[in-house]
C-alpha cells in the first residue's frame, strides 16, 4: 500500500498505491466538500495534476444523504470522478459547524447546519456512512477538541477518540463484509497541544492494525509555534511504514514545516477559499489581487508560473474579472492556488530525493512571507 | 468577406471570412460582456466550438476604460483571446442601462451605471472607442427605442440613427487611418415594430457601403408576433451579399424563426443568464433544474447531448451543485446552454444545405415549448 522511496531527515517521499492509482507523497488533496472542488470542473482539477480529493461526510450525509448517493452507485459514480477520493468522518464538522448538543461514549448529538434537525452520530454510523459513500480512504470518528482546550478536556476527548477508534475498527470489519469493499481506514490522533497527550495518542493510533495515521485537531486555533512544537514532539513516534496525514493543513509554510517533521498527506480549504476571497500565493507569500498594485501592467500573478491562469492571463485582467464579480476570476485564482501547492509538493519531493530538503526549507522560509504571519 | 453557400427559401448558410478565421453562418455569438463569457474560461468557450464572441463597449469604456485596454494592446491581447471579437456600440446599453439624461443630434448624455457620473457619447466617440478596443467587427451607434414607443418617437429615433450611421462612417474612415486597422463596421437598422419604418431603415442601412447589416431594437419588449411580423416584412429587403445580424436574439425558437427569415448572426445573454438562474434548454423547451423532478435519477440534462455537462454528469448531480450554491453547477449549465445553441445552428446549417429547412423548422416548433411562451 504505502512504500517509502526517499528519506531526508524526517522528510520523505513515498508512494501510496490504491488499485491502479499511485499517489506520490508529500501530496496535497484539494477539498471537494460537497462533491466538487469549488469553482472547478473535474476536468480542470485533473488538468492540474490532482488524482485524489476529499469530500466531507458531514455535508453529504445531510444532503443529498448517504443512501441517495449509494443508490446512485456511490460517490465516484455519482460525481463521475475516476480518480481517488477520501472522506473525513464528519467528526471535525460536528464539532466545528453543527450546534453540538451532547457528547457521550456512544457518540455525538448535534443539530444539522441546514435546518437545525437533531442527529445522533456514532463511530459505527460514521464508518457505515462512509462505506455507503464509497471513498477509497475513510477516516475514523474522532472528538476534535479546540486548540484552547484545558488539559483535562483534551485528555477526556483523546481517550474517547481512542475508544471510538476501536469501535470504528469493529464497524469496519462488519461493513467490509456487508458492502464487499476494503477502503483504507485511517485513525486520527488527538491531544490538542499537550505534548504528552499527543505522544500517547500517536503511539496508540500508530499501533492499531490500520494502514495509515492521521493527525487531527491541529490548525484549529492554536498558534503556529504550538503546531510546529507538537509536530516536533510527535514526529519520533510516527510509524515508518504508514502514510501520515495532517488534517486541515494548509498554508504553504505549514506544509513545508510539516513535511520537515515527516508528514506525507495534507488537505485544506485554504487554496480554494483564498481564491474566492481574491487572494493568491506566490513564492514570496500571500497577495490580495484587489489591491491597487495589480490594477495595471501585463505581469502574471506569479513569474514563471505554468498554471492556466498565469500562462494565459495578466494579473490585471484577472483582477478586472474579480472587480466585476465574474466567476471566471475565481476559477482562475483557484487554479493558480491549487497549482501552487501541487508545484510545492513536487519541488519538495525533488529536494528530498536530492537530500536538499533542509536547504529547500530554509530558502522557502527566507522568501515566503507567512500566510498567518501574526501567529508566530 | 461574406459568401453565401447554400440557400433554402430565405434561410441560408454562409461563410464570413475575417483574417484567417472563417465563421459559418447561421452563427450564435456568446456574450462576454466584460471580456469573459460568464462562468467559463476561454478554454471552455473554445472547447464548445465558439470562435467569435461579443464584448460590450458600454461596460468596458466605463471600466477599465478603452485607453487602459488600448495600452494593454487591445481587447484580444488583454483578455488573451485568439478568436474573433465583436463589440457593440454602447448604444443599446446607454438606452437600456444608464440613466438617460439627454439625446441630441450630437449624441447622448447618460449617467454611468457604476457611479452615476455624467458622460456624453457621440457616434464619433463610439467608433473611436471601438477602434481602441480593437474588435474584429464593430457596430455603428444607434438610438434604440423601446418596443412600445409611439410611431412619432420611433421615426425620430430612426432618422437620428440614420444620421449617426453616416457620422459613424466618416469617423470610421478617420480612425482607419489613425489606428491602421480595418475592422468590419455594421450599421444597425431601427424602426421599432412599424413595418414602413423598418423597411425604410433596412433599405437605408443596406445601401451604405458597409460589409454587413444589423437589425437592432427587436427583442426589447415587443411581442413575439410583432418581432416575427417585423422580420417577415423586412426580409425581402435584406442585401444578398452581406451578413445580417439580429442583435440581442435569443431564444432557440426566435433563432429558428429568424433564420427562416434570412438572419445569419445572433447574440444574446439568454444561454448564460438562464444558466445562472438554474435553467436549461432541451429539444422540448426550457427546464428549471431546481424543480423536484430532477432531484433523483441518473439521466443527463438532455438525452444524447454531447456537451461536457451531459457527457459527464447526471442532471441530479448538477442540481445538487446548484442547490449547494456551487459555482461549478453554473459553469456546467452554461456549457450545456451554449452547446445547445451551437448544436442548433449546426443542425440548421445542415437542414438548409439539404433543402430541408422548412421541415426542420416545423419539427422544431412542434416539439419545442417556447422560452417566452406567454408572448405569442
Amino acid at each position: 500500500m504505502f512504500k517509502g522511496k526517499y528519506i531526508d531527515g524526517n522528510a520523505r517521499v513515498g508512494e501510496l498505491k490504491i488499485g491502479t492509482h499511485t499517489v506520490t507523497t508529500p501530496v496535497f488533496m484539494p477539498c471537494g466538500t460537497k462533491g466538487t472542488v469549488k469553482a472547478l470542473t473535474h476536468e480542470q482539477v485533473k488538468s492540474l495534476g490532482f488524482d485524489l480529493f476529499l469530500c466531507n461526510t458531514y455535508h453529504l450525509m445531510l444532503r443529498p444523504g448517504e443512501d441517495e448517493i449509494k443508490k446512485r452507485g456511490g460517490l465516484h459514480k455519482w460525481i463521475n470522478w475516476d480518480g481517488l477520493l477520501l472522506t473525513d468522518s464528519g467528526g471535525f464538522q460536528v464539532f466545528s459547524l453543527g450546534n453540538l448538543n451532547r457528547i457521550t461514549g456512544e457518540g455525538v448529538e448535534f443539530s444539522s447546519y441546514l435546518d437545525g434537525a437533531k442527529r445522533f452520530l456514532t463511530p459505527e454510523d460514521a464508518i457505515e456512512i462512509q462505506f455507503k459513500l464509497g471513498a477509497d480512504i475513510i477516516m475514523a470518528f474522532d472528538e476534535c477538541a479546540p486548540g484552547d482546550s484545558s488539559k483535562a478536556y483534551a485528555k477526556t476527548a483523546m481517550k474517547r477518540t481512542h475508544e471510538w477508534a476501536l469501535k470504528c475498527i469493529k464497524a469496519y470489519e462488519r461493513c467490509k463484509k456487508k458492502y464487499q469493499r476494503s477502503p483504507l481506514l485511517f485513525p486520527i490522533a488527538q491531544g490538542v497541544v499537550f505534548e504528552d497527550l499527543r505522544i500517547e495518542s500517536v503511539k496508540f493510533m500508530a499501533n492499531l492494525p490500520l494502514p495509515g495515521l492521521a493527525i487531527g485537531g491541529l490548525s484549529v486555533g492554536e498558534s503556529k509555534k504550538d503546531m510546529y512544537g507538537t509536530l516536533a514532539a510527535i514526529s519520533p513516534f510516527f510509524p515508518a511504514e504508514k502514510p501520515r496525514y495532517l488534517m486541515g493543513v494548509g498554508s504553504p509554510e505549514d506544509i513545508v514545516e510539516a513535511v520537515f517533521h515527516g508528514i506525507d498527506m495534507f488537505d485544506c480549504v485554504l487554496p480554494t477559499r483564498l481564491a474566492r476571497h481574491g487572494s493568491f500565493w506566490t513564492n514570496d507569500g500571500l497577495h490580495h489581487l484587489k489591491n491597487a498594485e495589480f490594477k495595471r501592467g501585463e505581469k502574471p500573478l506569479m513569474k514563471n508560473c505554468t498554471c492556466p491562469a498565469c500562462k494565459n492571463h495578466s494579473a490585471s485582467y484577472i483582477r478586472h474579472l474579480l472587480m466585476e464579480n465574474e466567476m471566471t476570476g475565481t476559477t482562475l485564482l483557484t487554479m493558480h492556488n491549487l497549482h501552487f501547492l501541487k508545484q510545492l509538493t513536487e519541488e519538495m519531493q525533488k529536494a528530498i530525493q536530492l537530500h536538499h530538503f533542509d536547504k529547500f526549507r530554509k530558502e522557502f522560509q527566507a522568501k515566503f512571507k507567512r500566510t498567518r504571519d501574526s501567529l508566530l
